[in-house]
């Protein structure tokens, strides 16, 4: 089947309508297999957790190993995948589980990656979207996101799948049951509703030619995604950096009216990025805050005619939320390509499987 | 003693010119503690090893990554900190070398994730240039980077220095004697004394606002630093990828005239980068090239045009071309901030030490 898209950004708009009916698969076609992954995972008594991905799914990793350091209390690595192609390294991988994910599952160094992690005795996990592609065939095991083809060159629903799947398997392994996963189902179907938000703060960042994303801890990955997608639709200089990171030196960078979006919900990843919205704040930034978590400082007034807020339904736990936070901004990255005059669903210079070595 | 800088950039471009003499010091005066501690790590028989730093020690944290990896064949990652710190992870550190590297050793959340990996079972290193600092303390294992008082805020001379220690600290540890680096103090010295190079790179880049630098294995950490760097002193919005990773998305960013620095050495990074120089001069990019590598493909005549190169001494093993690399774009980030008009030793927004919780 060719799908042809009739209007700038309908394949990225339609992909990002549907991530509340992946979730539901996920939930309801996915969650046995995935379960049988995680006691597979479990007889194997693993000390490490190493992750390998590229783009898009190297974020979905990053909050994989946040989950798993804090969930599991195992150490966790994302790979650095040329050691093991280009420069041949064979490290010593037993006790360690080794997990690959790609949307495709045909990235050459990823697949070359997974087959030495299994050769130096890691056990190998394939997360993809597609069962029958080298990646999933060259693991031990393989958990099937479900999101459905992705025809957009910009990832949206194969990463919101990616993270539900990682959660699953994650919450399995702690002896979950998987059903507080199912508030994201009704959370996603709001955030995809919600077009007024996105849409006000778009018009703020119509011009912007370099923005800064923050967030820290589960947020984090939010962030750096958020970024992609908007390098790769809007051709904006999007950098990501961790709250604490960008006190470190990139906050040079920033002055009054410099775009900034700074990825706040509850619980913990709130509470830690509050010191940086102060600063953001008081030094006058063009801020757009996902999330509920309200501002504080800054010089009187001047709060609230610098921020814009891209609301989070309540209630998510924290662990979830990134399945979530992401949505307003995948729709961000879209609408914002749409208002310059691009094409999300076709970005210059890329195609959907990219094929490094 | 109060250091006052009298000229803008002076303090760093008086780090930068410090470089040899702190590498000589090191291999005259640190080995034999860095080979006492390579013996206490070889005792204890680790398995994996984390790392945890921030800004540009996070840079010296990557680089080691590499060389845990390739040479060592252990599996290693860079730590979250906020895992063990905002969300009081405990994690199973049994056989586990956890390092933390700082300039300083007074960020408050590494020497918190420093006592807390200690705690949870690792065997704890850190790498810093302040012996009495806090992160010091805490951990079993110090090394001292011995690059004397940094004054300027953006590190140069300490960021070397933490990578000639992590070195030695590693090839000690697969039996070395050090003595392979011992030709970064002369490639060092001729680095320093090539401004020509490096002023005309500047001018071409002396109205760039935003900048994209790459580099592949090895030079993948040169090519954070460099961008980092570029941020601090002169707030260009610049953004680090991996060769591989700016395929992956990025690239739609770059078109025409966009600024681009490549890292690319010879050795095996600089055969994994070529596929991204020749898209970057097919595109016609104003690009930067670091090293001897020579880009092959692209229109005839355009190459040559849109070229520019900041030359490698010739013969550096690629383990220790990062010692090297980085020292160019340490002076292109000084020189370019001070034709900007700003002073490098007194970036905005900034402090010496930064403390994240």
């Amino acid at each position: 089947v060719t799908q042809t898209s009739t209007e700038p950004g309908q394949l990225m708009a339609r992909e990002i309508a549907e991530q509340p009916a992946v979730f539901e698969r996920i939930l309801s076609s996915g969650l046995a297999d995935i379960r049988a992954v995680a006691a597979d995972i479990a007889a194997a008594h693993v000390r490490f957790v190493v992750l390998a991905a590229r783009g898009t799914s190297d974020h979905a990793a990053l909050y994989a190993k946040y989950l798993v350091e804090i969930v599991l209390g195992l150490p966790a690595g994302l790979a650095s995948p040329s050691t093991m192609t280009a420069y041949a390294a064979r490290p010593d991988l037993r006790d360690v589980l080794f997990v690959g994910v790609s949307q495709s599952g045909g990235s050459p160094d990823l697949v070359e990656s997974m087959s030495t992690a299994r050769e130096c005795g890691a056990l190998t996990l394939a997360v993809t979207n597609a069962p029958a592609s080298a990646l999933a065939t060259a693991a031990q095991l393989h958990i099937d996101v479900l999101a459905g083809p992705e025809k957009a060159v910009a990832a949206t629903k194969s990463y919101t799948a990616e993270l539900l799947a990682l959660y699953l398997v994650v919450d399995a392994l702690r002896g979950g049951d998987g059903s507080r996963a199912g508030v994201v189902v009704d959370a996603a179907a709001s955030l995809v509703a919600d077009t007024a938000p996105v849409r006000a703060v778009a018009s703020r960042f119509v011009d912007v030619q370099r923005l800064v994303v923050t967030g820290r801890g589960y947020a984090y990955p939010t962030a750096r995604e958020a970024a992609l997608k908007l390098m790769e639709t809007s051709y904006i200089s999007a950098q990501a950096f961790s709250g604490a990171d960008l006190l470190h030196g990139p906050m040079a960078m920033l002055e009054r009216g410099s775009a900034v979006i700074a990825v706040a919900p509850g619980g913990v990843s709130g509470t830690a990025i509050q010191p940086v919205l102060d600063r953001l704040i008081e030094l006058g930034t063009n801020l757009a805050v996902v999330g509920p978590a309200v501002p504080t400082a800054g010089p009187a007034g001047s709060a609230s005619a610098s921020l814009a807020r891209l609301p989070l339904p309540a209630g998510l736990p924290e662990e979830l939320s990134p399945l979530a936070e992401i949505i307003p901004l995948q729709m961000l990255a879209r609408e914002l390509a749409v208002v310059r005059g691009l094409d999300p669903d076709a970005p210059r210079g890329l195609r959907k499987v990219t094929e490094t070595w």
